[in-house]
């Protein structure tokens, strides 16, 4: 068995579901301090993080990551217990096995191969893995990053180990990401007996039309790096279940992932806008979680698209769609910062699974990409 | 304090929220074993209802109502518990002060006061309550209906204690009521998450621009008897919490109230018109709550419209707006029934309420028409 995907079942049968670590972080440090890395364990609440480096000068190359993982989902519809890491068909069953245990796994064989061929490499190896990524991420990689800045510690090149692969291994590097701006809106009706609508005012009716309007809206076309923005309701709620009240509000939670055309501001007005041209009396909460940050074609995306090329064949392509990931909180002391990993058709489901036989090829790309950079 | 008022007051306490009655109904009881009353509890399920009369020949006068009340919604809102009845500024506040705990005591004590001043009087009086009129009103007036019906049981006017009354107090019976026609309707997408919309179908955006096309439908202009028909949500639902989950489903709750210009099934295929306009994937599951119905005037409408002339000097007109009532179930086996009641504005509203002038007033209507009708 490859030590890559030994390491990666080990860490699966550790149920670190967010925030709880339960002891991956401290296999990945057993493994780094006989590398002699330098750990330094950053906790923040309930939250396990830690930087490691190994090497005192630049440039410094960061593998950055995440042990926790998002809940099961019910046990019972996974044709494997979650946490009992099993092949089947060529591929590694259980919770995390894309988002991102293999991909710790193999920062760590990586560096192990990279550091026995090269114990004086050039510049600096560093670690940041956090334990809420997954979760709340308020005591996580931003606040790791928050402390680094502080101290004036930078970031050469930043490596996300987030699952970015679409069809095929290797096709998909991210060199940013799009912005996040979450909204909680409230459209306010009065209440009332359905029968007597004449005395009562809708807020369903009411919000409709404006509804309606705002998901026909085309925000932008994008950009060279970018996809169009895109709006999406994912909850609305109105009624207490009685079918002859006519209810008084109406709750709806949407969310913008928004490219560079926009900024958050010019967001909230056109929403503003719309919802006021309607007439509607409302409440409207907004919360930022990211901007949206990109990383230009360079040094980084070179090194690691050419060690994708050499090891699997596949032509990468550079990408800012998906989810957010910490990159966005990295990429504040990171001059470079890409993310790479596996395959994620199977992320936050039922029978998360990564192929077999992309386990040690990751490692090698990390691996490689060190020996280009650090060399 | 007028004993009306005062047994209003007694009932308010009581929480009988749908379907529970809490107690409501052996209060009245005892009343009416004081008056001679034969009893009959009637419970069917967890729904209390009870038939009363008093004299064994025509014509038969039936006081109608129910005990149960809507829920409070939150109570931190209204200005006095919603079940300590509180006066203020004239008004006798509590859940179910208008709908209809007042009307309830003014049955009593009307008829208290019919008995004691004609202790012989011509026909029989009688009451049909339950505590499920408010909810699903499948074990309530419905059931004691079809009892009563099936031992050939006939009523020749029926008073329901509905609140019809609309600006002023007395200036509405309700002679009829609209149909009310319900449909339950689930708009299918495919759940997804929300960074990557292209592989989703929000069904939230989808049903928007539905809904707002049913919202400003005409339906119709309504006729001699009936306002136009009007089309509600009163629930609308999609989304588990999650704000990154573009839901799978959308499940709204809507309600017509219809005139006789409409059948059911016209109005359901107008519907299923708009919905498959707009390309909607969907269920919809319909429920017929009643017909329309009406009285036409006659001895009931006349002997009720001339006490309400007496006590308040206010001509009342006929209408068929407003709420479904269990008139729909009852007018099977009544020949003439007709709805009065207090005011209405507030009903199924935060700080429900009647006016302290009203509720005596409200007893002398009810034993002027025993009077007119029974003598």
């Amino acid at each position: 068995m490859s030590s890559t995907l030994e390491l990666t079942q080990q860490l699966i049968q550790l149920d670190s579901i967010t925030p709880r670590d339960e002891g991956c972080q401290e296999l990945m440090i057993a493994r780094l301090e006989d590398m002699g890395f330098t750990i330094e364990r950053m906790p923040f609440g309930d939250v396990s993080n830690f930087w490691a480096h190994r090497g005192h000068e630049g440039p410094l190359l960061c593998f950055a990551g995440h042990t926790d993982v998002v809940p099961t989902g019910p046990v019972e519809q996974w044709q494997s217990h979650p946490f009992q890491p099993t092949i089947r068909n060529g591929h590694l069953f259980g919770r995390g096995a894309a988002d991102m245990k293999a991909s710790l796994a193999a920062f760590i064989t990586a560096t192990e191969r990279f550091v026995a061929a090269k114990p004086h490499h050039a510049g600096t190896i560093a670690f940041l893995i956090t334990s809420d990524e997954e979760g709340v991420a308020t005591d996580g990689s931003v606040r790791v990053v928050d402390a680094l800045e502080a101290r004036g510690q930078h970031i050469d090149y930043c490596i996300v180990g987030e699952p970015t692969s679409d069809q095929r291994f290797g096709d998909t590097i991210k060199n940013g990401r799009r912005g996040s701006l979450s909204g909680q809106l409230i459209v306010h009706g009065i209440q009332g007996h359905i029968a007597y609508p004449q005395l009562a005012k809708n807020p369903i009716h009411l919000a409709a039309p404006a509804l309606a309007e705002l998901a026909a809206e085309v925000w932008d076309h994008g950009n060279d790096y970018f996809p169009p923005t895109s709006w999406q309701v994912s909850n609305i709620h109105a009624g207490t279940g009685a079918t002859n009240v006519i209810p008084g509000h109406c709750d709806i939670k949407f969310n913008f992932r928004f490219s560079t055309e926009h900024t958050a501001e010019t967001l909230k007005d056109r929403v503003h806008q719309i919802l006021d041209r309607h007439g509607l009396a409302y409440e409207l909460h907004w919360q930022l979680s990211g901007n949206p940050f990109i990383t230009q074609p360079g040094a980084l995306t070179d090194a690691i698209g050419s060690a994708i090329h050499e090891v699997t064949g596949v032509e990468t392509a550079l990408s800012t769609t998906g989810g957010t990931s910490d990159g966005r909180f990295i990429k504040r002391i990171a001059r470079e910062l890409v993310e790479f990993g596996p395959i994620n058709a199977s992320i936050h489901k039922l029978n998360e699974c990564v192929s077999v036989d992309d386990i040690e090829p990751l490692a090698k790309v990390y691996e490689k990409t060190l020996h280009k950079l650090l060399s």
